[in-house]
This record gives structure tokens, C-alpha cells and sequence, in this order.
């Protein structure tokens, strides 16, 4: 097995990923209110990249079937039900529903590894079982942190390096790295006793906290809450 | 001051570049080899793309006064003076000359960064040097490491995390820090009592040690052994 990750999320080779597995991370948040809002009984994620595309697929879907939830400079965006908090994507408003979801990195990423074998959504809340997966699929693996605004993530980077730790160290037969990997295992190894501390040094920690969003830092360090693990295939997600 | 480092040597936007100096690491071997040959008393050095460009330039200047060096795929090249190991770059072989210079990653990371307000060449051999140069000269620093192939480099970022932790334990004004830079001085810090284990885990490294070249790893991770600073201007790099 043979285990890259990108750090910048600028469009791979979609060659590259056809024969391998991709996990999409994007700790804060979206990839974690998706495994949440999938704990929680939500249906199915239909990741769309702009607010408009939002408002127009919710059209599609008959009245009270569909919730839209999202984020825009990590602010709730107008009209929409739901935010960018996963603690908002509880039972009592997601069961039964299809979430239509619009951010700014985490949707986008999806989109742009769309030509991947098998498109997983990894977090902190669901790292184990991602990990189980992986070596159950056991192909190579394209780890892709959705990015801060283009820019590489702190956050990301240690959710895909913890992937990179917890695989390596289950896995019998070898695997391969490349420097890529290896950095981000580091990076995970540094944090490990202390995943808040990652997200309080990251830039998009620091904004989220001056926006409000403090609870959802302490919220999204949780390891493994759910064993959900959000595929997305043909533009949705499910599990 | 603000420190930035681009994980991936794609070419950066030349605007954010013009009041900025920029620090170019291409530890194993393109920068190593301008500080030592420097340091021999080399009198500038010529990055250039590609063999045949090197040739042609060695026909402008008067016979004897140019030598040719560099490596394509780690190997020398035929014909030319010199490889890519600093430890031919010797006094009796290199001063007083005009150095020829073309190598993989490390003499076309100098053009991609050209619109750099200063734009020096680091490596482990002048990195005290060049971190107390980036804090009299006092700007925003981009480092740039020149990759493996246009992929991430362990060893460059390495070196380009110890300057970060270098200047940010001297500096005593308040610093900025990306997250990659954040990344970049934790994998320093993780690699600190042993840069050879860097070396000896990147790819690179183990390609330059199936190639033969082992011995230049272990002298590669000297620290400060010259206090010449490369500097590239106009196409030219002089200290």
C-alpha cells in the first residue's frame, strides 16, 4: 500500500486517482458535520458549491424533505436552516432528511477528486473506522485535506497524518510513504496528546474562535464517535 | 514579520513576492553546492535550465574561466567539469571561476522565485548565516523549497523549519507564522539531534544513496560551515 497526501488542494491528476482510495478531510467542519449529520440519521449529503446551486436543489426535492446547512467565511449564510456547527445537525433536525450542504473548502473538495475509486470523508469523529476501511479496501491511498482558502491546513494536516499513524500501525504487510506522509504523520505525532492545541495554533482555528465558534474546536477533537464513514459517489454522500 | 513557505515548488505568485525576501533550499545538493563553492572561492555561479544551455553559456565567456557542474537525475553530466556533490566544489577546482550551473529542482526554483525583493540561497552549511541576514534585513520572508521533482521535499522543509525556529528564537518583535510555517519548524524540531534520519527517510535521500552518493548526505547535514549568503540578481548568483 502506498499512501500519499497533498497539502495544497489545488486539482490532482485525476489518473492518479483513479485505482486508489481518496479521504477527504476538512475537520472544521465539514467533513465532521457530515459524519455527524449521518450519525444522526440524516439520509444522504448532496455537497453543491455555491449558495445559489443551494437554494435550486433544494427546489428539485419535494417541501420538508431537504435541509440546507452551510457555511460562507464561516458565517451562517442567510436563509439557510442549519450552519456550520457540527452540534447542530442533531436527530430532531436531520433524521429522515437529505442535507444539502455548501462550504467554503470542504464541498469544493469533493468536486475535485471526483475521479477517485473510492471517495471517503474522514474526521477526527470518525478516524478509526476510516482507518479500518482503508486497510479493508486496501488499495493506495490519496489522503486530501480540503485546505484553508486554498492555502495548506494545520487541522487537516494532522487528521490526515493521524489516518497515516493509525494505518501504518495496524497494517502487517508494508507501506509506503511519501515525504508528504511522513511530515503529516510528524505533524499528527506532535498534537496527538493534544489535538486543541492544532487547532488553537491554526489560522482558521484562531478565526473560528473570534467568530464565536469556540465550542465547535473542543466539539471536532473528539476521536471516534461514530464508526459513519460518508462516501460520496455521483455528487452525493452516503454512507 | 511574517513567515511564509511553499510546500510545493509550483510557481508562486510573482505580486506577492516583490517586497519579500525569499530563502531558496535545495539541501540535497543545488544550495549546498553555491555555499560551498562560495565559500572555496568561486567567484558567481550561473543557474541554468538545461545542459545545452549550459554549454552554450560557457562558449560567451573566455576558455578557463567558466566550469561546468550539475547532475540530471542525480548523475553527472557528460562533458561537464563537475557533478553535484559540494565536495568537488573545492578551491583548486573552483576559484576564481565562473560556476555553470544546472541541476534538477534547485537552479529552476531560482527563476520561478525571480521577482523576489532579495533571494538567497539556504542550506545547512550557511543557515545561521542566512536566518540572522533575513532579521537585518528585517521583511516578510517566503521560503522556497525546491522539491523532489515538483513534489514536497523532507529535507528542504526541514531546513527551511529550522530557519523559521532560528529567527523566531532570536527575533524578539512579534512574528507571524502560516501554518505551513507552523508545520515546517515542528518537522525541524522533530528532526533537531539528527538531520541525517531526515535525509535517510526522504526519497531523495535514498535515491542519492542507491546512486552512490551516500557520503554527501552525512556532509550535507553540516551546520554552519560558512557564513557566505549565494544571493541571486539579474540572473546571477554572488554573495
Amino acid at each position: 500500500m502506498h499512501i500519499d497526501i497533498q497539502f495544497v488542494p489545488s486539482p490532482p491528476n485525476p489518473n492518479l486517482l483513479s485505482n486508489r482510495v481518496v479521504v477527504v478531510i476538512d475537520v472544521l467542519r465539514a467533513t465532521s458535520v457530515m459524519a455527524h449529520a449521518m450519525s444522526q440519521g440524516a439520509l444522504e449529503i448532496i455537497p453543491v458549491a455555491t449558495v445559489e446551486e443551494a437554494f435550486q436543489m433544494a427546489k428539485v426535492f419535494p417541501q420538508g424533505s431537504t435541509i440546507l446547512g452551510g457555511e460562507r467565511g464561516s458565517k451562517n449564510i442567510p436563509g439557510f436552516d442549519l450552519g456550520n456547527s457540527p452540534t447542530e445537525y442533531v436527530a430532531e433536525r436531520v433524521r429522515g432528511k437529505k442535507l444539502i450542504l455548501t462550504t467554503t473548502n470542504g464541498t469544493k473538495a469533493f468536486q475535485l477528486v471526483s475521479s477517485g475509486r473510492e471517495i471517503l470523508a474522514g474526521s477526527f469523529f470518525n478516524i478509526g473506522a476510516t482507518a479500518q476501511k482503508c486497510l479493508e479496501l486496501n488499495k493506495d491511498l490519496f489522503i486530501f485535506p480540503s485546505g484553508d482558502e486554498g492555502d495548506f491546513s494545520l487541522e487537516d494536516t494532522v487528521c490526515g497524518g493521524m489516518l497515516i499513524d493509525l494505518i501504518t500501525k495496524k497494517r502487517e504487510k508494508p507501506i509506503s510513504l511519501t515525504d508528504a506522509s511522513r511530515c503529516a504523520q510528524i505533524l499528527y505525532q506532535r498534537f496527538e496528546d493534544n489535538l486543541l492545541e492544532a487547532f488553537h495554533l491554526s489560522r482558521h482555528g484562531k478565526e473560528l474562535i473570534n467568530r464565536g465558534f469556540g465550542d465547535d474546536l473542543v466539539y471536532c477533537a473528539q476521536i471516534d464517535i461514530t464508526d459513519m464513514i460518508p462516501q460520496f459517489r455521483g455528487g452525493i454522500i452516503k454512507t
